[in-house]
Order: structure tokens, then sequence, then C-alpha cells
């Protein structure tokens, strides 16, 4: 069975920024790239290259069904009519471009080029398939008894995780793990077990077709890539480079309004986002997604962000997505239930908490038009571009030079 | 495995019917009842009462799911945003209602009474179980060989239809085999066979969770229920109850308009309803459905009928779905392709195709309101309705007197 079954096996943000692109940006070339952020782990050395180039192949042979369009335009949870009839079109004709992939000194060196409209999809579809190649590979290597083990430790960890949260009832969450997943169907069957053992915890998945066989709600809003791939189309002076920032939460709002409107906030750093979203956009957005730095420190810099514009906090969301554990997230919500609203998208730990070390790999869009891009983050570990092009943005954005040096492309 | 798995488990007109119901009739008291015009078979002979219980009880435990309604909401083959909001939210909350089963001389008498609205949904779900059961309880007898024979002998059957329509490229047919289907199992894989085998002529599927499985167009208009509760619901006078027919029709078009507008033609036999039938109305419907007598006859009466109004026949489409063989449809076509446009809903033959004899079961409108309904049809073995309505009925249609002794209720 190929890994990849249908085009739908993206995270649901690809289509939100998919359509926004389609509309606004379709032409614009962009180049995804894969980066293994666990530098130690050679993975080619694990995975094949013929046999990632199978799956990648596969992945480009798929189109999307009749159904998978029928259920994306029924899509109604975040507005009416959420994705045009011109989008859906597009769609319905899309085949993912050509990926470039070599294999140098161990590593895979992965990329995907072409317009952006186009580009968009490969990024959680190559992480996907990547990663289960990678514990296909080890798994390989063990007994069938060891390997039985794998799932049962899966089970374990998982029946422990259902055990806590059903004590905290007041938690919300939602399965971000596609991209770092350990398998198709081991996600599938993390959803559908959290559907039925915690139905009113467990509020959704990111994994669209995973949302879409067990009736569940697809989840997710928009990503780092609209912010730097908009730095690159706004490219022409240093004040252009800055607005690019709230272009996108513009172009957003204009599109999706309320519906979509949870910004992620650490592209430039979330000092830089505090400043560039104005009062109004504040009290109307839906709210925040925290994915780099201490989640603690953001959670009480967002409180403070919204009373300081005289807007209560408790109306506004506040979404953790940053390798979260069961321990942070019980944490974060002992310090932030009831003063704001709360959720948590919830990745590698728990799609992929079996007793294997997960590798932090990423696709990210790393050229627009030639330029390459830039992510500052509140972590150095999750920053990239060229040391120039870092030290460039960290002065467009207003930031001091502590980080200058250790931040890799 | 429970044999219904999903409420879109049923034809997709109990969408589009269900829908005008919803909208215009949902209160109306109807009961739907069992009837094997198969006489010599007793059902309750080789189906267990309580094996039959617990799978009318599985499917009352069902509900639509988020993704399922998305599908519905999504689904745009028949004009834009053809389900309304109201109707998705009624089927969100719907539950089957109650049944009543009693078995009485190795005969089941099966009954559903509720709001036409809930009831409506029944029909090809207790067919379609009731038929499984009756198949699963065959091959229980058999031994594994004859088991794997049975297959076997599905997979040369259905090899054959390929090979003979593949020399057809101008047949176009679509699967209405979900009620007499030899299992749920079964008809997805001839649904996917097809789709795969012969993509340009398998142009859909009535059953509406396969289309959605397998990525096909949900098809399917209307039946003989909507006409035979609307004479109990205009009751009043017969004159009334001859109005009945046309409503349907007015009802139908001011709803859906083009998109759905194939009429069945033999509820009162095809005679009245080439008279009921307006020029105005025939102008504009798209086409018609036989489903009982002749098929050439009728082929030959439905242009006659077009041309008599000055209509091009060549424009309109007829259906042919009365107990389909490929032999027929090769006729048939070899009679109208070219004069009309052609369509083959194919059921028993389709979906049952084993070895096995099919039974000829089906779940009929009985009662409205207290009121039984009466279906005269063009062909005795498919009437209903007692002696004396059926005679009544004769004479507000325009019948003769040729037919009124062997009928059955």
């Amino acid at each position: 069975m190929p890994i990849i079954q249908s085009l739908l096996d993206v995270d649901f943000y690809k289509f939100t920024m998919g359509q926004l692109v389609f509309l606004r940006y379709r032409d614009v070339p962009v180049t995804y790239a894969l980066t293994n952020r666990t530098r130690e782990i050679r993975l080619a050395s694990v995975v094949d290259k013929a046999e990632l180039r199978e799956e990648l192949d596969h992945a480009r042979s798929l189109r999307f069904n009749n159904s998978e369009l029928h259920y994306l335009r029924g899509t109604n949870e975040y507005g009416d009519r959420m994705f045009s009839e011109d989008y859906l079109h597009f769609l319905r004709d899309l085949k993912l471009p050509e990926y470039d992939l070599e294999e140098i000194d161990g590593s895979f060196e992965l990329r995907f080029e072409g317009p952006w409209s186009e580009a968009i999809y490969w990024e959680t579809l190559a992480l996907a398939l990547l990663n289960e190649l990678y514990y296909r590979n080890l798994l390989r290597k063990l007994s069938s008894f060891e390997r039985d083990l794998v799932y049962a430790e899966g089970r374990v960890r998982l029946a422990h995780k259902i055990r806590v949260l059903r004590e905290h009832p007041e938690i919300e969450f939602v399965d971000f793990g596609t991209r770092r997943r350990f398998s198709r169907e081991w996600q599938h069957y993390v959803d559908r077990t959290l559907a039925e053992e915690l139905p009113g915890q467990f509020v959704g998945t990111s994994a669209t077709e995973s949302a879409l066989l067990h009736g569940l709600v697809p989840m997710g809003t928009s990503a780092h890539e609209l912010y730097m791939v908009m730095s690159g189309i706004m490219h022409e002076s240093e004040d252009r480079i800055r607005a690019s920032h709230n272009q996108v939460l513009t172009d957003w709002w204009e599109l999706y309004g309320w519906g979509l409107s949870v910004a992620v906030t650490d592209t430039y750093g979330s000092e830089f986002f505090f400043q560039d979203m104005t009062e109004a956009q504040a009290s109307v957005w839906k709210g925040l997604r925290h994915d780099s730095g201490d989640p603690f420190e953001f959670g009480e810099r967002a409180v403070r962000f919204y009373e300081q514009h005289g807007i209560d906090p408790r109306k506004k969301l506040l979404i953790f997505s940053d390798g979260l554990e069961l321990d942070t997230i019980l944490r974060l919500s002992e310090r932030f239930h009831g003063r704001v609203e709360l959720s948590f998208g919830w990745g590698t730990n728990l799609t992929n908490d079996m007793g294997f070390d997960p590798i932090a790999i990423v696709v990210k869009a790393v050229e627009v038009a030639g330029r390459r891009t830039v992510k500052l983050s509140d972590n150095l570990a999750k920053a990239s571009g060229s040391k120039e092009d870092i030290a460039r943005f960290k002065r467009i954005f207003g930031h001091g030079h502590e980080h200058v040096e250790a931040l890799r492309y």
C-alpha cells in the first residue's frame, strides 16, 4: 500500500492557505525544501532513496476525486461556502509539481519548485511519507514480537494520555500531528480512539483525510510560510518587507473574516507581532497561535497585549502548538484556564509516541522568485535563512543582536 | 460487522425526496411495509428474527456524522447547493423511527411508521440489510470452497458484462442495485471495479455511501412513493386524487428545477402519465424513467409523446430501470440509441449476480394518515393496494377493467 492514498491527506491549513494563494498569488515561483533539524540522524542511511522516490511519484499520480471535492465544498465550520468554486475547480485539475531529490552525505536534499499555488501542497505530504518510511525501516529491523511491542507501547501511552485528560475535562485539544506521525494508519487509529474516548475534549484534527474518514472537524488556519513568502513578494524596501507581515493579516481577514482568524505569532518574533497587530485587528481576530519560545511567557504576554488594548483576554483564543507533551498541556491549562480561551494543537507526541525518538524534519518555503526567505522565530533552533538575511531581517523587525550567530539555513 | 455502517448507505433519491418531504410534508404520518413478491421463499425460514432485529436496531443507533453532512452539502451535480441548511440540520438530528417486526407463517411482517420526513429513510436500508442477511445465511450452508466459488462466479459474470459493454461504448449506465445487493461489500467491489474498468460508461451509483467512498457521482431522482403518498394527502375527492399526480411534478420542479427533473411514469400507469404531464412540463423536464411494463413499447410511446408535443425526443432522457439484464440493455440501446438520450439504472442483476436467485422484496409506503395507498403500475406484479382501492383508482386514472382481479396488497 502506498503511504499517501489521497491528496486530501494534507493538513487542513494547506487548503485554507492554498485558496488565498490561488486567489491572489498563484503564479509566484516558490521553492520548498526539506530540512532535518535532527542532525545526528542521517535519513538516507535508514530510508532507501528509490523507495522514497516511489512514494513521491505515487503522490504525484494522485488527483482529487469527486467526493473529496464534495467534502471540501461542504465544509462550513469556518464560514459558509469557504472554498470558492474557482478554487475547487483548480483543485480538481491539480497535479503536484515535480520534486528534486539528491542524496548527499547520508542526507536527502529534497526540493519542490513551482507556482506557489501548486507547490504549497507538498509540505505535509512529503513530511508524512518520509516519516512513515523512516519508521517502517526501523520496524523492519525488529523481530515480530518487538514490532508487536511497538504498537502495545503506543496504546499504553495513548491510554495514559486519555486517563489523565479525562480528569481535566476543561482541556480541549486538536491533533496537529500529521507531518510527524508514526504512520497514516496509526494517526487514524489515534484520531478514531480519541473521538470515542474523549468526545468532548478531542475537538478535531488537522489531517483532512482523517477528518473525512472519521467524521471529525478538520482544523487549522495558517502558518509561517504566508509571512515568509509575502516578504519575498514585497521585497522592494525594508518598509515594504516590514509591511508584508500585516499584509498577510489583511489578506486573510478579507478572505475568511472571523472564522479562521487565528494568527501564528512568531515568524519574525512575537514581540514584533504584538507591535504589528493593530488594536482594530486584535479586537476582531479570534486569537493567536504560539509556535516557539517559552509558552508561559508568551501566554502572559498575550494577556497583557489584549489588556493594554482594552480587550478582554477571556474572549480570545490562544492555541499552543509547539512540541506539546501532556505535562506541558496540563501546566499551561492550569496557568491560563479561565484567563483566556485555550486550545492545544498536539503534534508529534500525540501521533508518534511509540517509544522511538521522533525526527525533527520540516519542509519550508526557502525561496520566492529566487530570493531566500527568512524566519526568525522565538527559538533559535526554529529559525531559518542565511546569516546575512537574518541579520537584515532582525534589524527590519526591530530585534537586538543576541541571536545572529547560531542560525542555520 | 453490522451490515449498515452509515445512514448515508441509502439510495440517493431518499435525500432528494427526503428534502421535499421535509420542506413541505414533514409531519404527514406514513407507514412503510415490507412485501416479498417472491412468495415461494419464506424469508423467516432462512433469516433469524433476532439477527434481523439486531441489524435493524443497529441502523437505528446510527447518526449522520460531520463528514457525511459535508458531503451532502457539497453535492452540486444537480444544482448549486441542492440541500438546504435546514434540511442538513434536520438530518444531523435524525434517528430512524421505530420498526414493528412480526414473524407470521414463515414470513416477516415488517412495518415502519412515523412522520414521513423520518420514515422515508428506512426503505433501502431495510431492503439492503434483509437481502444481505438472507445471502449470509445461504453462504453459511456452503463449504469453504463453495463460498469461494460464489465470488468467483460473481467475478466471472461481472467480467462478461464489462467485456460486452466495452464493445458498446455508446451505452451509459448507473448502479441502481443497493436494495437487492448481495452484500454491501460486493456492491462496493462492483462499483469500484466498474469505475476502473468502464470509466466513461459507468456514470454513477444510487448508493450514496459507495459514491462517497469511491469518488463516484451519486444518482437518482424520485420514486413512486411521492405520488402514492400525495394521493393520500389530497384524498378529499376524485378530482383532487387525480390532481395529486401533477402536484408532485409541480412541487419537484419548484424545488429542484431542471437538475433532477426525471419523472417515474408508471405509478398510475404510463398512459395516465402521458395525459397528465403538460406540454409545458414535457418541454422543460429532462426526461422520464421507465419502471414497469414492456420497455420497448414504453420507449416508442415516449418518443411519440414528445413528437406529438413538437418536442425533439433526441433532447430528452429516457432511463430504463425495470429488472434490467445485459441483453435487455443491449436491445434497448440498439432500438433507441440516437433517437433519445439513454441511460440504464441497472439493479439486482448488477449487484447480485452470483448464481443465487434474487428475492423480489420491496418496502412501500402503504398508508398515509390511515389511508391505504395504491400503485397501479404497468405490470400486475408490481401493483399494490386493496382490491376496492385499485378498482377506484383505475376509474379515477382512466383505466379499463382488465386487471382488477389479480392484484395483491
